[in-house]
């Protein structure tokens, strides 16, 4: 039976959480953000100032390229950069992998604001492949990959699938650009340098509100030329703001604290994956993940899985999941598992026990 | 001669000012903002959530609309309505005034984004009047008019010339989206309701970092299924942030703070027009402001006048003006002026006896 229950009220009352950040107070965050503010800074003005440029030259810096420009969203900056590249070539044709943000979550803005033509390069449920870009018979002006692909639990080719596609773009004259939306959590798979990984592609976006904990806020990097470009484009779509110092400081403050914790959460989310996959009703992918995060497939009935998480909330002030999505089989639901702060402080032991328990009661109310 | 010095610099260390509010500490807004946080808010996700679902509903039924929708910025807002009103008619064509926000200030996104074609209604010298409208010889889908009309010192027409406008529109199908950056600042003129303004278009766009000393954003507001497929393009166009919150609560307290100012700012403007326009070197527009702003002309070597002000505020720690803009006619240099809370705390005897001091100055220096 279905309680009538808000499952963010009882996110907010947990004390414990098996993913994500510890959630803070709303006053709390503008408090801390104002003790992070220097002493010669003052707001940015319609992007000058060197709170927001100072900023854009440290993560052009961090992905090694010549410059960067701070926008609003990651929404705002992909359509942006492949417009750009396509429009340099006279040719607006883009491929991406079917799960791409540009294609499930945008409606659909890169066509009917840009007026670019998409091809959904592989299959939605593996990575795009050197062999899957080879197969795309028709010519194409950008190529957008995600690193890693979300949609497909945070996978990552390995490093020589990954120069190979780069290498073979370049070589057709398709510019490469990369979906770092959760680049930051790639780092311990390649154990390589930022500016190693964007290095391979043309233009390079990055998010700071994910695992970094920032408010709002995305930054475009590449080409001083390209990014002078994307500053018109940010201005036509409304993303030129008057001030976007709270942005800023969030996202400064979050590449600060929590960019050295890459590698813990990485080493989490392994040791979670390992723990939960002896549930024999349990599925997780990638199997071992490969950054801070894993989607989990649970077999059993979505609302009674659900309502069993939200009990334990409710019983035990620990988050385990508060929906779940239908997955291609109906016998499996899922969730998105990220490793955050709060992850760190849950034993593999304690995460098994109330997993156990979850299983218990859906059994149970049968 | 020039001297190098950095105009920012020499405002900061102002402690009053002819123009503006007084400016904050960055530290010191965001401390500010977190003790207006209520209990029972958490951050905004996506749109969704009370801090700005609430708000939302508050600037609604203020301005007498159904619904209203808080973007990052006016220049989202603006380029949305008119595509959503002329996809409707299925007529891509908008006219506005030639020194229409979209026309000087947009980088064209409406027609590189929108694919929308413009008409100039009228002289970029002058208001549009019913007259110009009428001239127009192609057809419409929609009329953008800006309240007040910024680029020439923040003119009104009467209420019977902007009834008799929006009237003749509804009556040839043309869609009217009011410009309203400074809608705020227009009650004291027309001592009406916002809502019986707003209520002469089909959709307004208000912001809230002007007067009302906001950070950014602004909310566009109409019926409720326009406000409902504006929130896809605002999605397309990049500007359905994460989170809005920092923005929403500094509106918030601005609109409760300032709204009621706005007698007081149109009062100080006509007394420091009429004080300034004894001086024979000076011309106001509006002769008699009719907003909080106006446009002050001034005869005189752009660069001596500059110079002038700067030396003034380093040694009074007053602020006039920091830079001028060249005009139709090269003997006229101008400047904006806006009132705000500062410019209610300087006496007309003291503005006037420091222009006194700039002309002499510039004389000086001859």
């Amino acid at each position: 039976m279905t309680k009538e229950r808000d499952p963010r009220q009882i996110r907010k009352a947990c004390s414990r959480s098996l993913m994500g950040h510890y959630p803070q107070s709303l006053a709390g965050i503008l408090h801390e953000l104002a003790e992070t503010v220097r002493a010669d800074e003052s707001p940015d003005v319609y992007g000058a100032g060197n709170i927001i440029r100072d900023f854009e030259a440290e993560v052009a810096q961090l992905l090694g390229k010549e410059a960067a420009v701070f926008m609003p969203s990651g929404t705002m900056c992909q359509p942006i950069a492949l417009r750009i590249w396509t429009d340099r070539r006279h040719l607006p044709r883009v491929g991406y992998h079917p799960t791409s943000h540009l294609e499930l979550h945008e409606f659909q803005g890169l066509q009917r604001l840009h007026g670019l033509e998409t091809v959904l390069i592989g299959s939605p449920y593996q990575l795009l492949t050197l062999d899957d870009l080879k197969a795309v018979a028709e010519p194409l002006g950008a190529l957008l990959l995600e690193l890693p692909q979300r949609e497909i639990g945070g996978q990552l080719p390995s490093w020589d699938e990954l120069t190979a596609i780069t290498g073979w773009a370049r070589e057709h004259n398709i510019a490469t650009h990369l979906d770092g939306a959760r680049l930051w959590e790639c780092k311990p798979y390649y154990q390589r340098e930022y500016a190693e990984i964007a290095g391979l592609f043309d233009s390079v976006y990055v998010s700071f509100y994910k695992s970094l904990g920032g408010i709002s806020g995305a930054v475009l990097a590449g080409p001083a030329d390209m990014v002078a470009e994307a500053r018109i484009w940010q201005r036509r779509q409304g993303g030129n703001l008057y001030q976007l110092y709270p942005y800023v400081l969030a996202a400064r403050k979050g590449l600060a604290e929590r960019l050295p914790r890459m590698q813990a959460y990485h080493e989490k989310a392994v040791a979670i994956a390992a723990a939960l996959s002896v549930f024999p009703q349990i599925e997780i992918l990638p199997a071992v993940p490969q950054t801070h995060m894993m989607h989990v497939f649970m077999r059993g009935d979505r609302e009674q899985l659900v309502e069993s998480a939200l009990d334990i909330a409710e019983e035990t002030g620990t988050w385990l999941f508060g929906s779940l999505s239908p997955t291609q089989l109906p016998a499996y639901q899922k969730f998105e598992l990220s490793v955050g702060d709060a992850s760190l402080d849950m034993s593999t032991d304690e995460i098994v026990s109330l997993f156990e328990k979850v299983f218990a009661q859906v059994e149970a109310a049968r």
